[in-house]
């Protein structure tokens, strides 16, 4: 059940690249420390993206570009390059987007950013893609109250920008997921002072990113108003939170949005370089994570997230915003 | 699960056209454009529908005229011509269909209204549909609060015109979608500024409008008590919205209502113009959508809802009013 | 899912007709028009009912009066003539009944009175058998209301005629279909001024009418309360009603009740005749509608409810009250 | 599903006695009379049981009295006289026949008293019979109100004559008949003045004496707690009206109770007869109704439940108080 | 469903014994009588054994000793001699089945004790017998309140010997089993004066001790409320009851205890010897009851529970406390 | 359903070990002493790990060596080197299992410590593993209380060394584990004063330890608040012994876990030596436990937990502390 960890990882990879003609810049140890939390069947599908984009992009050899487009597809699902937004409904995409990304560049305990695009891919308008930089297996309050945090940016993004009626049902997923993590927190982790170390509703179960969640069953009404007054609590600290550093950063926030809207796709180093005044770098920026090809991909793009600085409080999955 | 968007609608409507001899001036985009929420087994249906028609038409060609009546046919359900209403069933039906007909016209947010009718299709007396001019996925808080006031058009004429007693059981499939529009909101989408940014009711759950509704359960009475003050607020905020606007044009309201009495189906289009003092043209009004012929449709009554004027809200999948 | 309407009928019991000998008299238009409600089976069982009856009573063509007693049996179950009453269960009997027609017939929402008897059919001492004057598919709150009312009529005449003891449990159906009404007004159509235009309890559903009922879970209590308050007010309503016109009309009680227990069965007319002082012309009282033939069918037991008076509220599907 | 009413059952009779050689005593018509409730498989089992007995007391013909022997059985289950009772066992179930036995003749509103015995049969240490006098189907408040008394009964003569703690488990079912019976009266026959004609709790049934009996589910509170007072009052009535009259005539409590005793199984006439101080004849009193034989049968024994007087009230299906 | 009566263990025990060579001592009516509540699945099970244990003991027929200890395997379940108990185990495991004994002896509703051991059997690690004298349906209030005193007996000796930290979970089985007697006197059997001769909790049930306990479902919390005080009630009675009596005669609980510590197993009347000074008489103490033979029982241990006293309460299956 | 015990382990060893070539130190007896707890199914898998571990060290005979080594592996799950843990969390983990083991060995009515360790296994981080001295069924109160403490003591270390916002979630099984066992001593084990020695919830339960535990349900809210409050005070009493005691023995709580970062697997002996300022003796520290060989163990880690003192409480199946 637990997904391979880093070396497995790289077994895995090794057993599936035979298969495929290798340039020789691909090393299976780094795509194995890019990939945390990726199950055999993902990475073998991992493999297989890539040679198809090699072969699509009249390549003799899969070279390490390919692996890291394979990752993107495999991670967030394939593009929906032929879904027809508005301009109204692209800003909100990016300022939403945006919201999520300058949370988590914000706060240390959230995973750095991979990726942040409007480019719809699944059900999703957009996304924001966080890596964490090492496989982890538990969570410290701090990560947990960051990743609520980091949740709420996309709808606050979307109140401070375009006001109480536009806002969306787009953060529908974001709310669930923030509601989740909080009431693990309380209910399973302890992470609440008022409820103690306590294990709280006993008997339905659904997996949370490895943790079972309780449904809250056979509370009592005055145990459960305290559950959901913590739950409620945490999630409203997260939103405001968000507000505040959006609010405080809305010059950042602004030029993120515009910078997705221009570019459509940024890399965490991207992003980071933006809020410097340094603006990517590409070849032909309307292409720039086109299916169709480019044999050689844009520097920015193809990164994985860059070490901002030393972590202690580990990471968990990738886990896209949306 | 997600259905195509306007390529793929385009693409699956060129694989099932191909067997059937097409008019010239039938053109698949355009077609694609006007069926957003289509399945793909809602499209092959489309060009079945389509072919027999034209069959049943004596016509060696199936025009574009035969697609949209079909079109209608696959939204709306098949007509019930044969269904006999009293003059006074016939008149509630009108001024029912005339009220939410007014409220969509009149709100901004709702997706443009497409056509009105007082012929019995399936089980309802009459129908108001409604079609977005873009493929949708979210939802804006402004365009849910239209859709609610909308819904409630149909009672509250019965009330304005007929009275208290007169009242049917005929909206209750319209306070049932209101009431599972307004729980979402609450529930699922944060926009109860009272409930936060927090998902409710966590455990089974339907599809509505392709978002997930919880059905409210595993609340405390405290919170669904919120949750239903809230609900109720928003029901009746449209209810009162729609209200206030029937009183206001009354005299539209039985504009309309007179029209659909007399051509039982208008488009868009005509009651725009029937409410600027322009009658629809018909060549045999008797006749007007019938599965019987008429090889030369009425202008009026083919074309797809007009630009009202610019819109940024977005819209939804087709939604009937009965 | 929905019975065939008026010509949907005409057109199956034509088919089912061209096995069965026909007199000149029958008229598939005629049967279909006092047939609403009946589904296919219900007419092909109506047909093959009536050739039975005409080879009981060796005749050799199926004849109009056929048609009509086998009506009566598809919709109120076989006569259980064998059944031994008692005297004071009979004049119960015939009160009760008696009841729910005074009722019917002075309630202008009501459907007409087809039919009241003190034979037993199927499970039932008695019945009621109202038929609309033409389908229908929504209700007013004025027919729901009257409804109730109707129902109510058998209790009320037992109390008030037999006395707070000898109330018996023979209206138990009628205090469930009572009940059932006013939740569905209350929780489904929208008809409780105090809940306002919502759906309340949204998960199992029952069909009712047509209609599909909630079961009412997953309220909070306190909104259940308030449910509970109306439906109790709406039944109760009904109940005052029914006493007040019974109490108001005990002389015409009286003289539907002698006469049921005189002539064992009423037609509609029948019923508004001896109001008048008009005795019911029976050839064989005795015999008045039994199975053993009878080749000239009294005229007034044989005609369909007559039209009272110009209704516009419409009706529901035939309904026995027992 | 409703068993055959008299003449259904005369019918059935005469042909399952076909194929038995029947003695000129017996009359199927008066056996019909005397089994109201009987399915045809009871029938079906009677005469089959009748010509058991027969044939087991050597019999040429079955007599009537074979006939009423199969009845006790198929009504009351086989005697089990293997089981050994100690006299203080005994003599508590005495009492408790003779307490059911006295309130049912005490009350015009019950069946008449059939028979009593403390001879064991089936699960029970003894029983009552009691056997309408005519096929019912609807049953009065006055009788419902005398069965709980009955039902009662056993259980206060237990505490009467051997005091709290001598007080059994074996009124366990009476118990569960009156609290359904009172449950039935509240919720579905609107008998309750305080709850009106409404019915209560509607989704899951269990079929009680032909009538469905909710199980009260998704009530609230508040209503259900009313729901119970008056369920509890109606007990506890019917508890107190037992108390009463067994203080009150504790003499010919002492006087059934040592009947029983004496001759273990008396019929209704018999009991009545012993009031008035006159002693069952027996000819052999300790094989009064054993399986093995007495070809003669004494006369009280065998004669069903006589006239008492006069009843209007109707009756039920035969219920054994145990 | 119900277990044969005295005579039907007989004719069972016969056709199971013509398999068997019977020494002359075996007499079935003895053996019947002391096995009350044995299914006829127990009894050939019974026979069985007692032919497996003679042909272990190198017997050629089976003795009236083989049938004893095969009852004691069918009624408590195979030894566990293996398992090895600390020297704390076991004497906690002594004052244990001390306390039910003690109390049992002393209560005259309960049962007589049948045996008490501290050899481990099934999962329990020791064990006391109780046998009715005769076979028994009902019970009475008082035998009910006994068993419930038996049961804390166990719970009670810990507590007195060790103290409040060394109490074990052994007595969890006692204290169910106790909490559904209670439960069962107060919502089936009418023994709770506060809530009367009703059944409370009416929709799902199990089996207990022949009759059917209710799960106390579909109650109010208000009902519920006196429900749980009224059993909390009883069952803290029984265990005050058995504090006062341990307390009272603790010298007897240690006599008893140290006897089981020093032979293991004590039949009732060795128990009841004891108490007056009288050790039992082993021919060979370390091997009293073991599998492998000893053609010659000790004749305390071998007999049934003699009669202590005339009694009159009746009494229930045989019921092992742990 | 129960477990073998210490005979019928050795039973089941020797017949597994007949198909290995066993070493002359290898004696089933002590194997057998060493596990309890573990299933036939258990006992195959740990010979067939012995054999396997043999193999791949090259050695001709499985020693004794071997079985401990496969103990470990059955009981507590494969290690898993490969996983890459920070030096933070490796220090976490530390001080979290270092925090277990403390309270372990300080109190008498836990199982002394087996093993504690760093090295994930499975899905944990490290784990301290305790070893019941015997079989056991039936717990006291006074290990029940000291087991909670020992759960308590991972988070309440984590806690003191890192502060309030590095807690993680990696306490969550702890935290379960605790409750269900608090929860079992109130409504299982008649342990709580307040709720006394009653059954509480009664109809669902799930196996634990070999007791069932019920899930609580069918408990009014009242009676649920007295049970969760004594639930509570349960789990907060054994963790504020457990912040009591680290804290008072906070430099213990360093030594253990410098011990376990440094060694990664410290056995009981160890522990305790450590605590006393003996460092373990390693031949070669960076391969103490390793899969790859190493004839000779080194002594401490390879021995079982000794005799600490004369325990009298008893103990439970193995437990892993995560």
């Amino acid at each position: 059940m637990p997904n391979p960890d880093i070396i497995g990882r790289e077994k895995i990879l090794k057993v599936h690249m035979r298969k495929v003609p290798l340039a020789p810049d691909v090393e299976p140890r780094t795509i194995a420390r890019g990939t945390p939390g990726f199950s055999g069947a993902d990475l073998a599908n991992l493999v297989n993206e890539a040679a198809l984009l090699a072969a699509r992009r009249n390549k003799r050899l899969v070279t390490h570009t390919e692996f890291e487009d394979a990752k993107d597809k495999v991670m967030m699902g394939a593009e929906r390059r032929s879904m027809v937004m508005s301009e109204e409904e692209k800003k909100l995409t990016a300022y939403h987007e945006g919201g999520h990304a300058l949370i988590a560049i914000n706060l240390d305990a959230s995973d750095p950013v991979h990726k942040a695009t409007i480019i719809p891919r699944g059900r999703a308008l957009g996304m924001v893609m966080r890596l964490p930089e090492r496989d982890h297996i538990s969570l410290t309050r701090a990560k947990l109250k960051a990743d609520i945090a980091v949740a709420m940016g996309g709808r606050v993004a979307e109140e401070l920008i375009f006001g109480h009626e536009k806002v969306t049902s787009g953060a529908s997923s974001d709310i669930q997921m923030a509601t989740k993590m909080a009431k693990a927190m309380v209910t399973q982790f302890g992470m609440s002072d008022k409820l103690g170390p306590l294990a709280y509703g006993d008997n339905e179960e659904e997996v949370f990113l490895g943790h079972s969640v309780s449904r809250s069953q056979n509370m009592i009404d005055e145990t459960q108003k305290v559950v959901d007054s913590e739950v409620y609590r945490i999630v409203d600290e997260g939103y405001k939170l968000a507000k505040k550093m959006l609010k405080l950063k809305i010059k950042d926030l602004h030029m993120i949005s515009q910078g997705l809207l221009e570019y459509e796709t940024l890399s965490g180093d991207e992003i980071i370089n933006l809020l410097k005044g340094v603006q990517p770098v590409r070849e032909n920026p309307d292409d720039s994570s086109g299916d169709m090809g480019s044999a050689v991909p844009t520097a920015g793009a193809k990164k994985t997230a860059s070490k901002k600085k030393p972590k202690s409080d580990g990471g968990m999955e990738p886990q896209p915003q949306t």
